[in-house]
């Protein structure tokens, strides 16, 4: 603290905010972003605060918005960073004298009291203005005919009257003197691109499709499938693993120990005699045929992401080439993945703390900058929790360095400070525990944790209704409707959702009971399908896909997510809506599969923009109804039989 | 990030850290304090983890702490700092690779796998050891042993065993190689001396006592009060201001604009021509009486605490000597104080603005050397919020660099965001909305707010049931059973409590009805009392101190405070405890001055180290009644006629 400091404005608990700002909060280009701090000074007199922000060290680029007052000493604007990269933001604070003293003079004015030498010492002000270097010509004269108002013979009513003006408050707000400002920042941020912060994942295995039994699908077979995914309106279409698989302890179907001749193997077991992470397996064609695979995805629409899975099969060229990145035990083997007492001897795992760890870094991000230069730009990261967590922060930071439009997908399903990590590291999106949250109180709280609290200033959640190895038992037991239910909330409660292929089919056998493992996972064995099932809710996945694109910026909009009460159990009710409040949804869910349930809402009107004595439209974008609703009760009723949800697009009359 | 970092352990979120340690956490000597961390590797392993404390620079006053895991990734350790100064800690955590294996290999011996290579791989853990420099004889023999068992041609069953005794696992915490661990820190901690922990306040204008209308008490009558005071078991004497006391503008009673000339002032308006805030008001006496004062105090056991107020009266010497210390307006009058409409023409306010801060602050910084040159130690700062924030930083840094036991309580009732920055900034205690908070769900959710969240680690909360501003409505109509619930709710639920002369005679006359202050206020006038009123509820607040000084280190430890459920709107349970559970109090109150109520309560048993198979001892510290309670449900009854609250001493049989 130096002695005498001057700068009255204290300003702290700035968001986004990581850690105190050991790590950048996040942000979506062309996505509004609040920014907010709690600011106060000493005294009564009103703030005037901004934030400026830019990429860094471009001061020609940088630029302030005003921060307006939420109460209780909070701040806060909405800005808008508008393209991928480092960013960075100041958030600025100053004692607004002028405010109030126009404050003050009018409370003054209109409790009688004479106000003369109050009006000037406002003249003071503005001639204290006048010694400002770098005033426009105009600004200069304003404050010379503001100070010679203030000081007039005029009545004391008008004068004060004239202080006020917005061209006056404007002026004085314009030509303040920030030499007493506070200036905390800057901090960082990352930007990502605008896919970061909304995107619709489809899973599938390229093998799958187009196989014959017990012949593989191939790049150029699967390709057939990519218009009519681009169809249900997926943007990312992510791939399992491409390369050569181990045949050493290669898993037969269902998870077998031992595999038969014509089992493929699980695409997770990296590597063979054909090659390692930057190879593709023979199976499914030759680089060439990915390069066209990914060219014919991207004219469909489709983005292809390639699966990152930092382990090795017995057979991967690295064992024999650098055994030293792989941990040893005694007798000189190499230890294989355990979970004691089970044994996971198809796959090694990489030894991170290996005395070779610099070179098999750069070997590790080798293989990413591959797949970049061959037009993969997302990766989903393979159980990142059982790797180095250094490793993940230096490689993101690598890779972003020269390519800031990779995305990066943490496939960590583990406990809650290790995911919220992960994302702190650098992961653009988080795999959730969507898929565990099925009782209105589980996803109300989540829904609140990933919108309201601190975590949605680093941790991009992506709601998977379902993946390869977990399969709920709600979809188990709950038929197409609870397929429909389940899609309805991850579709439009997240900016982010995904499915695994066969979702669309109401595929819902487990392994056995009490399994969210699949029969026949598609993991160990081919598993072509037939995409012309008459049940098929592809065509209401398709719908729900189109409501997203229709409300794409208030379903990317994370934080103004709202839950609302709604009487009993099985209905939840959650607004999603704009920054501007320009595009407001409402989705009323019926959580019970089985059962019709109705209720009424208690919605929370000032999160919607509303007002309790104008009646509005509540358009359902599933069926194209439109009903009248006004306030905060209004009856709805939900037959899963029916429709799962309502999704209202709320508009004023 | 460094290429090639080979750290596994992530530590985040440290506590007591303060704004990612910007400010100091604060601890108090002699008291435990929870450090605690959240701390993760890649991999199933289990963690090793320390607190290193200490001195700063001082490392052979360090002292390291195992942390121990609580779950979830979090780890905690009690530590306790001894004397009052900046300390310092920091959080080291290391992969377990040892108990690690020891844990899987006993999972695979009781798999019926065969361990033999597993039991070798143990043995290798052992002989790297040996390589370690600064080995002591016994450990390295003991290594050298571990190995030799581990290898040897003894039963796996029994090798494993060996690996586990208690003295191998010590062995292997003790000499692990911590050249990988993951450091954080030091963090900075201010640890002030015992009493800012715990604390027993009672406030008291020298001049009331001894007065004989209109003569003034002095330093010498009010003297033969401490006796009295401090046998209620009160330990801080706080004096408000003891300044010579302006004559301009001067206050009449009842807050009255005009004063009669036997009127003396309100002690705030602080300054004549007799000096200012480095005088003493000659109606009291002498600075010699003061430091008599002071000394028959310190001889009762009681330690003064002088107001520390920064304004001035119009007649202070400062607005003559320093004009430039206040502002001015356009006329070249100072403006007084203001809080538009109203005005006090008796109060100059400082300008920390002024051109000549730096000056300014010196002075203000000589004035409270100098009360500690004359033997005080603890201030009460008069509404620190409405003067520099950062001179409150600077100024506590300067003082407290010379005189480390000096304390600050913040007397700042405002907005959340600033009391609480003010304890960021150092002050020792603060004030509180304690006196607005009588409902049980606002007693709750404030206890919750300063005991469980982040405010425990820089906020000490000072609980007044009243002050010379502040006679709450409760008191006004709730008669002496509102006196003795508050007088109990503060002495029990909070470290420190204080109470302004008066209470103990149930004064509640407000000065009109809806008004907070008192009829005939002693700011403004003499009030000479007869402690004799044998309706005083001295005997009770004696009682209470009393309990407070038999179980002072469960009262003086927030973090441990627990809110337990009990039925009804009107009873409130509270447990208090030390960090080990070796003296455990529980809080029964009855909110309700009026009524009696009964309920049946639902203690988190687990908070009070108790099981429910076995019957416990409630013992009432105020009536001595002992009951046998079992389990999480026992009946209460409470009639506010009889006793406002139960002092529950649990203790096991």
């Amino acid at each position: 603290m130096t002695i005498g400091d001057r700068r009255r404005v204290v300003i702290a608990g700035v968001r986004p905010l990581v850690n105190g700002g050991a790590y950048p909060g996040k942000a979506t280009a062309g996505l509004p972003l609040e920014v907010s701090a709690t600011m106060f000074a000493e005294g009564t007199e009103p703030l005037l605060g901004w934030v400026r922000l830019g990429p860094p060290e471009r001061a020609e680029a940088q630029s302030e918005c005003a921060l307006e007052p939420l109460g209780q000493d909070r701040y806060s604007a909405w800005v808008t960073p508008r393209e991928p990269g480092t960013w960075e933001f100041a958030v600025i604070g100053l004692v607004d004298e002028f405010g109030g003293w126009l404050r003050d003079t009018r409370i003054r004015l209109e409790a009688g009291q004479d106000v003369d030498l109050d009006l000037r010492d406002g003249a003071r002000l503005a001639e204290l203005r006048l010694a400002r270097p770098g005033l426009t010509k105009a600004d200069r004269g304003a404050l010379e005919s503001l100070a010679e108002t203030l000081k007039s013979g005029k009545s004391q009513t008008s004068r004060v009257h004239a202080a006020g003006r917005a061209a006056v408050v404007g002026l004085m707000r314009r030509t303040v003197d920030r030499s007493r400002a506070t200036e905390v920042g800057p901090f960082r941020l990352w930007v990502d691109r605008k896919r970061a912060g909304f995107s619709a994942w489809y899973e599938m295995f390229p093998r799958s499709e187009g196989a014959v039994q017990p012949r593989s699908g191939t790049f150029s077979s699967a390709a057939k499938r990519l218009g009519a995914v681009a169809a249900m309106g997926f943007d990312v279409l992510y791939l399992p693993p491409i390369h050569p698989i181990g045949t050493t302890n290669r898993k037969g179907r269902n998870n077998a120990l031992a595999s038969g001749p014509d089992d493929p193997g699980s695409p997770w077991a990296i590597g063979s005699a054909m090659g390692g992470h930057d190879a593709v397996d023979p199976a499914l064609g030759t680089i060439a045929d990915f390069d066209a695979f990914v060219a014919r995805a991207r004219r469909a629409g489709l983005e292809v992401a390639l699966d990152y899975a930092l382990q090795c099969s017995p057979d991967h060229p690295w064992v024999r080439e650098h055994p030293e990145w792989f941990r040893h035990r005694v007798d000189a083997s190499i230890r294989y993945a355990e979970n004691p007492p089970k044994r996971y001897q198809d796959i090694y795992p990489i030894d991170f703390e290996s005395s070779d760890a610099a070179n098999l870094w750069i070997a590790l991000r080798d293989v990413m900058l591959f797949w970049i230069e061959h037009g993969v730009r997302i990766f989903r990261v393979d159980n990142p929790h059982t790797k180095s967590f250094r490793f993940w922060e230096w490689l993101i930071g690598e890779v972003h360095r020269a390519h800031p439009d990779v995305l990066f997908l943490s496939e960590a399903f583990t406990r809650p400070a290790v995911m919220q990590h992960l994302a702190r590291l650098g992961f653009s999106q988080s795999y959730t525990y969507f898929t565990w949250r099925n009782a209105k109180w589980e996803l109300g709280e989540y829904l609140y944790e990933l919108s309201q609290t601190e975590l949605v200033d680093f941790f991009r959640p992506n709601f998977w209704v379902n993946t390869p190895d977990i399969l709920h038992a709600v979809l188990q037991h709950g038929g197409a409707a609870a397929f429909r239910l389940r899609a309805v909330l991850a579709a439009i409660t997240c900016p982010s959702w995904g499915m695994y292929s066969g979702y669309e089919l109401v595929e819902n056998v487990p392994a056995r009971e009490g399994s969210e493992e699949y029969l026949d996972s598609e993991k160990y064995q081919l598993r072509p399908r037939n995409w012309e099932d008459p049940h098929s809710i592809a065509p209401f996945i398709t719908q729900l896909n189109a409501i997203r694109r229709r409300h794409a910026a208030a379903i990317a909009q994370l934080s103004t997510l709202r839950l609302h009460h709604i009487d009993g159990d099985y209905l939840l009710c959650v607004s999603r809506s704009t920054a501007a409040r320009d595009d407001v949804l409402l989705l009323v869910v019926n959580l019970d599969p089985f059962q019709a349930h109705e209720a009424m809402t208690w919605l929370d009107l000032g999160a919607l923009g509303l007002a309790a004595e104008h009646p509005f439209e509540a358009h359902d974008e599933l069926t194209g109804a439109t009903y009248v609703w006004q306030g905060s009760a209004n009856f709805v009723r939900l037959d899963p039989a029916v429709q799962p949800a309502h999704i209202l697009h709320l508009r004023k009359r």
